[in-house]
């Protein structure tokens, strides 16, 4: 990805007047240059001050009428099973937020049935976010919301996965919840996800809007035997089929959306849109994610300019979208987990990348003479 | 790798019953288990809290004789004016070691000459180390130490790079400081290095202590054109055919340091013995530190166990180094910068494997059923 913009010629210029050789600090250069790039944009001026230390990840759950179809080893219940453990702090990624001081607002998008929340946890639905945690100890804050579009999507192999309101009222929502956290101090945002069969519809939405195969994107997802696959990729297939049939040449992202995808999908392109509106950085997670970031840009193409993408993930289709996107991921850890876990793993690396531009030494103020 | 102890399977258990699909975390599972085998062995029970949260950065730097026949870009006196700079704060390292919480150590192993202290640093040179910084921002702890074995090594590609009695005072001087961190209470260690021409002595190692021709070994370091790095790999030819003629299948470890190695190179061979007598992980750097790895390795097959390699570099002769020590980089972001930055870099994915260890829900406490 080559985003610049007018002032990209000093920028790099900053960049290559640090000591260091030229290039050496690999893909952490072209994510500062991004980021310059963008707060160039933002404030219409050469910025060489960088910030991305108030980190918000919006974790997106919602439910698939799909998963009834076994494509999951895991039944719909595990959805809010988990959902109750992020509320509860005892998820992968309540502990990388933890660690790396990343501020965490759970969605409820349309899951099977509604958490319990617990007692202790301070439910904020309009303001929240007071200031940052003072070190990597201290609790961060974390929310949760409900904005439930159903009880779960309509089972997409054979019929739309949702109505046309639910679709505009969560791209209405998602955009919402991100314009609400910019607007208390988020300075980037990234996106999480969880819900059972998620990576159904996400193979589902990759073929239908790419030139891949259904074989191509569908892939084992949480760990399905063969069998199963073989069953998710004849049920995808299908889907695929039926929405070619009504749509032909002429689908539509939102279209696509509509028919084949998930609550808490729609609800991501939406705070794709409004993050790429403000021109603020979104930290890209894995496979569903990228999916809603191909399905935003293809609704918006300005929108792949805010997005650095954190991590390849183990899941088949994610490279196949990757390079629809033509990104590249920061990390190659082998992650297959979802709920952002890459994204807040990856985040360390933004902020080198804005320490090094901000504050590392030209060869001249360090009298450096290569 | 596969380090493993008596306590393997707990930790194996105790990894598989976390929320998440069985292996979905990746690397960062292997990562835990090698912590907690390592823990469990240090403390010789089974571990289920393990502690990296007090990292310290040990920055060796040296000069090399070999340097005037022109095998980089730069002269030997930017070496000091880049120790000069670390001790400003104006690097790469001090603003990776600073947004990720670590603390750092240069040490002058035998520049071209000593660094002017700056006025305001700490020079601490026996007990250092007060609480940890509590915030991302807080200044780190910095300190800054005389352990000189000449002023540069001799030309390696005419007569051994240095003397016995050089040779063992830097093995003993950085097993000393490293004993010293630890016992100040570092958890965790990482070794950088700064000194122009020190990827011919690595390089220059690697080709004598494998089967790896030289001209795989050698690779453009800070970035020499095509006739410089011809004329590197002809004087490091000269230099492995020379102490292959004088040892023959003979040469041992040490002999080989002794004849091509860096003072730096030397007290990090130190480092690692002391780190691994203690058990005490070491967060490997790139090129220049593994290549100090597998000299450790080969005169202490146990200094592997300590080993958590952070990251695949793009020097040439990186990967066959990680090859040679069967390892596997964390992070794969094209750097080739040296100075422990990629250690730096990923020292927040060795504190997130530690995290997911200690804290995350099992399926049983969270309730969750798959």
């Amino acid at each position: 990805m080559n985003f610049t913009t007018q002032w990209n010629e000093q920028i790099q210029q900053r960049i290559d007047n640090k000591t260091k050789p030229i290039g050496a600090l690999g893909l952490l250069e072209s994510t500062a240059s991004q980021l310059a790039n963008l707060a160039s944009l933002r404030e219409q001026t050469f910025v060489t001050q960088l910030h991305v230390d108030k980190p918000h990840l919006l974790l997106f759950a919602g439910d698939h009428g799909i998963a009834e179809q076994g494509v999951s080893i895991a039944p719909s219940a595990v959805t809010q099973q988990m959902v109750a453990n992020f509320l509860h702090g005892g998820a992968a990624i309540n502990g990388f937020c933890r660690v790396n001081g990343i501020d965490l607002t759970v969605i409820d998008c349309g899951i099977l049935a509604p958490v319990a929340v617990p007692s202790n946890l301070n439910i904020i639905t309009s303001s929240m976010m007071g200031s940052r945690p003072d070190s990597d100890k201290a609790p961060i804050q974390m929310s949760y919301l409900e904005q439930r579009l159903g009880t779960t999507t309509a089972d997409f192999s054979q019929h739309a996965a949702m109505t046309q309101e639910q679709l505009e009222e969560g791209l209405r929502l998602g955009a919402e919840i991100a314009q609400t956290r910019l607007s208390q101090g988020a300075n980037l945002l990234m996106f999480g996800e969880m819900g059972i069969a998620n990576t159904s519809s996400a193979a589902a939405l990759l073929a239908a809007l790419t030139e891949r195969s259904v074989a191509e994107c569908v892939g084992r997802g949480t760990g399905i035997n063969e069998q199963q696959l073989e069953r998710k990729q004849k049920l995808i297939g299908q889907a695929v089929e039926r929405v070619k049939a009504l749509y032909g040449d002429t689908l539509t992202p939102k279209q696509a959306l509509q028919e084949l995808g998930g609550f808490e999908i729609v609800q991501m392109v939406g705070a794709f849109l409004a993050a790429s509106q403000q021109r603020i950085p979104v930290l890209v997670d894995g496979f569903i994610v990228s999916v809603a970031a191909l399905v935003a840009t293809r609704m918006d193409t300005n929108a792949r300019d805010v997005m650095i993408f954190a991590h390849q993930s183990h899941e088949a289709g994610h490279k196949w979208v990757l390079d629809a996107l033509d990104a590249h991921g920061l990390l190659d850890l082998q992650l297959r987990l979802g709920e952002g876990t890459g994204a807040a793993l990856a985040y360390p690396l933004v902020k080198a990348s804005a320490e090094f531009y901000n504050a590392m030494a030209s060869f001249e103020s360090a009298g450096v003479t290569v």
